[in-house]
């Protein structure tokens, strides 16, 4: 099976990675030097566009920035869509809003391609490790597909509906967890300053209805969890940037379709001030410092 | 041991029974007749004041609806602190701010009599099957003192830190599950409004880095959890309106410390229009119900 | 002078009538049968599309609903850009966000065309009477010599800056509005709630430092301004799914540039709600139904 | 007449001041050394109690911090009420919730004394040269009664309707008041942030439907007003964190009729946190520093 993969960046080269150790054949493509150079290193071969990686594959597997890139890459001049084989299967692993991929599937339903939407969570340790989780929009013969060639780089391969649905699953979840994040660092920040010992307050919180993957897993308060970016000053994480990229997906998808995210809505403001005042790459978790007397 | 029990409604009637099941000699006072009849019947001897209950209490315990009604029966004209003889022990498991229970704490210990806050998380039901998590705040030898009693009413009997630090914790738990309850309405009922089906999306956020109690175990989306309020029409749950209570005890306390509450002060605003529009005593996961077309 | 109108709406229809007043050659473009028709009536030239409309103009205006449609008039595949003689001048009144005509403007100059942005404030009443308020962001040269031409449909003629400049006025004074109007809302709700007359409220709040032209022109509680829309059931105002378009400009413009709007965030979402509940066509006063105990 | 003052601080001093030099004979207490010494050096008979002060008094005027201040000069265990004579007329005019006050008036009344509720506008400024709001609640004979020596304090005396009245007014307006500041905060941030001129942007706002007293009178941009805190480094104005006091006011009364202020209930929030940095004193317009890449 010959696969094309666009997009070859700190998370798709790692990913790219993967399919090669696993003895696949990878044709690739990114803009950067850097990119491709690692690439080739890694046994990949090299194509000088998007058309020239898929002209001869089976399967096409992106993971690009943004919905513009998405949509350029499959319906633009040069796009795939206009080369690949009736029959061939695309994943596209962006995170973008639910609404693009959709419109793109309509245009390769009508040319007899399949393509699903595979959004990631797990971050670059998990692309590298190949322990991602991919969310998956497709119908179930396409889910039964793709789904081989997913598990050589992750493990948890979440069937979540039809094309656009794992865009809706990760979007939602990263709505819930941006919120309760900030949520977690004013009740942290609220209990020490009322003079509880923060420890105690975790172990409270995470044995009661107050619990979450941000206060047991990924607490913002230093030192609860010793492997929790809190821990290593916010460093190599959930980069705050990436969180208020997807809030704003959020938000933009609820605006489409005229929902209400009152807190989405406000905390993505929260984490847009943190990015104003230079915090874009460090981890989420980093809200916390919204709560006390002195920014970091 | 000889304990006098002041509020015996919803929840401190339930305790009282299981004290009084556990063979103890429980002296009883509540404003409601209906009140004092159950636990007469119960075998509780009635008395006509707090201080009629405690005068011949080793200990008393409070369970009352607000910080006024707490100082009234400790530091009223008729308070139980001039009754107490030296050495009493007081536990009062009311939530209230935290700064009620320091003062009242402080001139308890004038008297050399020892007060701690215990407030408890499991609602009636647990209160009932004495399955309650008590959040004590107290130095380490009053809460061993008090540990074995409150076993007669919990299964979690939580020691988090001196006087003081009981309410804290329970109040910072319970500001951070209000905002995670309203962060999965907002979630839930944006996925669904998008076209992914419930299930599929409680699934993968109760496996991702959104899963929270609100999302797990009360998803206030209508039969993600059979057992949850949302499956039963919002019945039977932690009402709205306590939910609101607790949460203005929150913007309380960090009123009083200049610590702001961004979220809470919020989410605070959301409940009370659920109270204002007549649903104050409904589940507070029924805040989702801001995120549908029509309210129920 | 032959003038060029492009989109003959609700606003643009009302304004094109009043240049035909004036004595002006105006030849125009709608996609909708009814719009030419009575532009036709009023004794404009009715064209077959916006290149028909520009090939002999010297000046055109666009008043479209949104970016996308600036964007496909003058760069698309039959755009105007293609077919102006250098030195035309071009006014875009559509109220969008400002990047994209500063990105029209640019290849506007690449061409030796002006270009200007005028959105407008006043409604269709003020379309109709010739007394908008335009906005302009032009060069001096350019503003001087749109002037003329905008003051035969509006009455105050601002010049705000360089091109983006009147766009940029627009959706922070707007801005300010949505927030202000939910705040008198909100006060006012408020005010009635705890027992002052409504009337001796707004008198208080219009002499003092509460006072905005939500509170003395606009007054969300109905019978404070027997002209504002609050007074006629919320009907013939500015609606509320314009606020809610003008409110998501702005907070697509602040993500570009990551500055944080924490109220427009929220707000945003509020008449969004209002939006989901079949409120969109009301007035956007009407926001003050969220603080009562039923909506309307 | 005589005229018990109690609270004879920065405000209550000056408005002191302004009686004596009418001609008025005022008896004055207050716990502060300095603020007595000024009070005598101003011709004022100085007082041991407010019982001391009222004894002799036809009228009292309170001036207090806070309503628990206000609650123990009237109804304390030697509170004024006790030493009055039948006929006395009261003005408090402490910023208080209102329950607080027709409390007070319920227990005055019983005794056959009037009370009534009159806070101000206009700052230690107003108070000096006598030129306050005041915001009376009272019935239609006391207003008229009391209206002759407010007006030696101040220049509008504004009936704001019966007792509480006022002080519903002024909470409602500085609720307005401080989200509106905000608003304009964010507004101009925002705008200047994506490139307009910040005298262009106000000159739109302040002819516009954004206009109000937080922008024409007291734009939160430097130089905007010259007269404004912000042209001088947002001293002597409104300081933070009395507007933070009003709007805890504010949230509080809307909590006692379960009515829900989310505009409120968040910014009161945002000026916590300039508390919390340290800026409580500088004027409320000081929020803008939320909207700015380094705080001042």
């Amino acid at each position: 099976m010959n696969i094309a993969f666009i997009g070859l960046g700190n998370m798709g080269g790692r990913m790219a990675h993967n399919l090669l150790k696993a003895g696949l054949n990878v044709h690739g493509y990114d803009l950067s030097e850097v990119a491709i150079q690692h690439f080739a290193e890694a046994g990949g071969v090299v194509c000088d566009s998007p058309q020239d990686a898929a002209k001869q594959a089976d399967m096409v597997i992106t993971m690009l920035p943004a919905a513009k890139h998405v949509k350029e890459v499959y319906l633009g001049e040069n796009g795939v869509l206009e080369v690949l084989k009736a029959g061939s299967l695309c994943i596209d692993s962006s995170t973008i809003d639910p609404q693009t991929i959709k419109d793109i599937a309509a245009v390769a339903h009508s040319k007899n391609i399949k393509i699903c939407d595979a959004p990631v969570s797990g971050g670059t340790i998990g692309a590298q490790a190949g322990t991602l989780t991919f969310m998956v929009g497709a119908d179930d013969q396409t889910f039964n597909e793709v789904k081989p060639v997913l598990s050589h780089m992750g493990k948890n391969i979440v069937h979540c509906g039809d094309v656009g649905a794992g865009q809706i699953a990760k979007i939602c979840n990263n709505l819930i967890l941006g919120i309760s994040m900030a949520a977690v660092a004013e009740g942290m920040a609220l209990g020490v300053k009322l003079g509880i010992d923060p420890q105690a307050l975790a172990g409270v919180i995470n044995t009661s209805s107050g619990r979450c993957w941000s206060s047991d897993v990924c607490n913002p308060w230093p030192h609860i969890n010793e492997n929790a970016p809190a821990s290593r000053g916010y460093q190599d994480g959930f980069a705050t940037q990436l969180m208020l990229k997807d809030l704003g997906l959020a938000v933009e998808a609820a605006g489409q379709v005229k929902q209400p995210v009152v807190l989405g809505g406000m905390v993505q403001q929260l984490y847009q001030q943190m990015c104003m005042r230079g915090n874009a790459n460090l981890d989420f978790s980093s809200i916390i410092q919204q709560y006390l007397p002195q920014e970091a």
